[in-house]
């Protein structure tokens, strides 16, 4: 696991981000640390508001800021060369940089040397854990959950924080254990699980979340969807690695295709489960799924509870829109503490 | 994918190598390419014997030796120090060094050094293509047949080339895809598939076997085993980039355990074949088995033909061993060519 050591409060770094989900990490990070975000640095042209104050790299300092973070991302995951000035800006400002471009940050020589100039630093949240290691998959005290979605971005993230939120509230000892940039962001570490080498994707996922007390929570966020191809393998290594005791499938009501797969379609969800449940089966036989996670976006008043009922009424399990309503509703079936 | 752009014929160096599966390499290239192998080089407590004629360095240079190859593993994947001022020589004397250790040969700064001065070149069979990419499934021409495993090291790789083989015996048009090391020195070219990053890992699946002509086979080595937790998750992303028309099973008969996972069990073989057609289905719903490949080592006479007959009881599936027989037997189901 990685300790980027990030420095807060943040700025948040919008870019000219067009779209919602060009700034996915910059609106998570504002969801689940507002009190870290000081505000948010957008472009002219850009059209993506994560609800902070305007500001630029001077104002920003001036109200405490530690760290510019890049909240925005491309298709490919690399960074606009556009953006270079402003992140030169801010580390010769004193902040650090901080974020997790396919592209590494140290490896632009703009923004290398000017790291160099001002002392600030560039945390690269796709670093690597030194001892990278195959799994072994050695008996580990503790419980763990994993949240797992019917397609690519189903809300893995937030389901995993609104599970953990939910459970501290009840007086559970739970830790959140991210697997990607943005939720190393909001829990301070944590490794991007998409960028460790194949060989090594299980014995990292279990290095994600070590042996424990026997009643504590590790709540591990998903990554990529085992349903869908180009992803299966990350969702396949994390699920062996992590061996979790109880899962919840995320899911976006009414969606039925998957997105960047010609023809690709989500099964019914009863084989969203057994799917999952068949893939767990030679590392963990006993897990199982505890709810659904439905993200009701455009829904409202009856036709959002027709949906959350007719999930709950086809799986006969739990259903709840974590964003919406928090997921107490997704911890009745938690299997018992032995506490 | 990477061509390596390798110097033949070779030297093969095993070192101290003690056990034969720490010099899988040079055993399955003095197999495969004998033409290309003027001798091996071992240390005086090498236990191992590729069957070659021993020699040193400037034996064979004399011999024509063109590149030293790594032939021999350490569990870990590193080289031995011991081993490094033998690479050292190779390089001073002319030959280029080959291997796919996971520490890369250019971070050894003897061997970096050595290189430097000599014009002699390391060749690092573990590099990555320059052009990654998330796998988009895009329909391709063409057919593949892929080799899996009921464990890890079930005999992907000799299967896949005696599948080639066979097949290009009977004239058909065939080519033998690379996914690790020991197989890019086989077939000149390939990919080390358990070095890409996860998320790229279907992608380069895709690349490894691009679109071709109709009726031309890509035999695809496997890697990993879909049962194994600790290396699952490089087979099925295997499986969806390579999107495989035909599948062949590859196991060791009477074997019944995994290696290296505590309390691994392997299914019965028809449980082995249903999990990988579920895996399968959401890229290739119409790939299919045409045979096991069965590694018969140990047995002999009636024992022998008794667990080949056995198998084939079991799975309704032609059964061989490809080493001991060939791999014509495994081509009755192969889905005929539209020529």
């Amino acid at each position: 696991m990685i300790d980027p050591d990030l420095e807060a409060p943040y700025l948040l770094f919008l870019g000219d981000a067009a779209r919602a989900q060009d700034a996915g990490t910059a609106a998570a990070l504002a969801r689940w640390r507002p009190e870290e975000c000081v505000g948010q640095l957008r472009y002219a042209n850009a059209r993506v508001d994560c609800g902070l104050p305007d500001m630029d790299i001077g104002q920003a300092r001036r109200a405490g800021a530690r760290s510019l973070v890049i909240g925005v991302t491309t298709p490919d995951g690399t960074l606009k060369t556009d953006w270079e000035s402003t992140l030169v800006d801010a580390l010769a400002a004193g902040l650090d940089v901080v974020g997790g471009p396919h592209t590494p940050l140290e490896s632009i020589p703009r923004l290398a040397n000017a790291a160099y100039r001002s002392g600030s630093r560039l945390v690269d949240l796709r670093r690597l854990p030194e001892e990278l290691a195959v799994a072994d998959g050695r008996p580990r005290s503790g419980r763990r959950l994993l949240t797992v979605g019917t397609q690519r971005d189903a809300g893995p993230l937030d389901t995993a924080l609104a599970l953990h939120q939910a459970l501290r509230q009840g007086g559970v000892d739970a830790r959140f254990r991210a697997s990607s940039p943005t939720g190393m962001l909001i829990a301070g570490r944590g490794v991007a699980l998409d960028s460790v080498p194949a060989e090594y994707l299980a014995g990292v996922a279990e290095q994600l979340c070590p042996a424990n007390d026997p009643d504590h929570w590790d709540i591990v966020e998903g990554q990529g969807s085992l349903l869908h191809p180009a992803s299966a393998a990350i969702t396949l290594g994390l699920m062996h690695g992590v061996r979790p005791d109880a899962l919840v499938l995320c899911h976006q009501a009414g969606r039925t295709r998957l997105d960047g797969w010609p023809g690709g379609a989500i099964p019914p969800l009863n084989e969203c489960i057994e799917r999952h449940l068949q893939a767990a089966k030679p590392s963990s036989p006993a897990a199982h799924f505890i709810g659904i996670a439905l993200d009701t976006t455009g829904l409202a008043g009856d036709a959002r509870r027709t949906a959350l009922a007719a999930v709950e009424n086809e799986t006969n399990l739990p259903c709840a829109d974590p964003l919406a309503d928090g997921a107490e509703a997704l911890l009745a079936w938690l299997p018992a503490t032995t506490a």
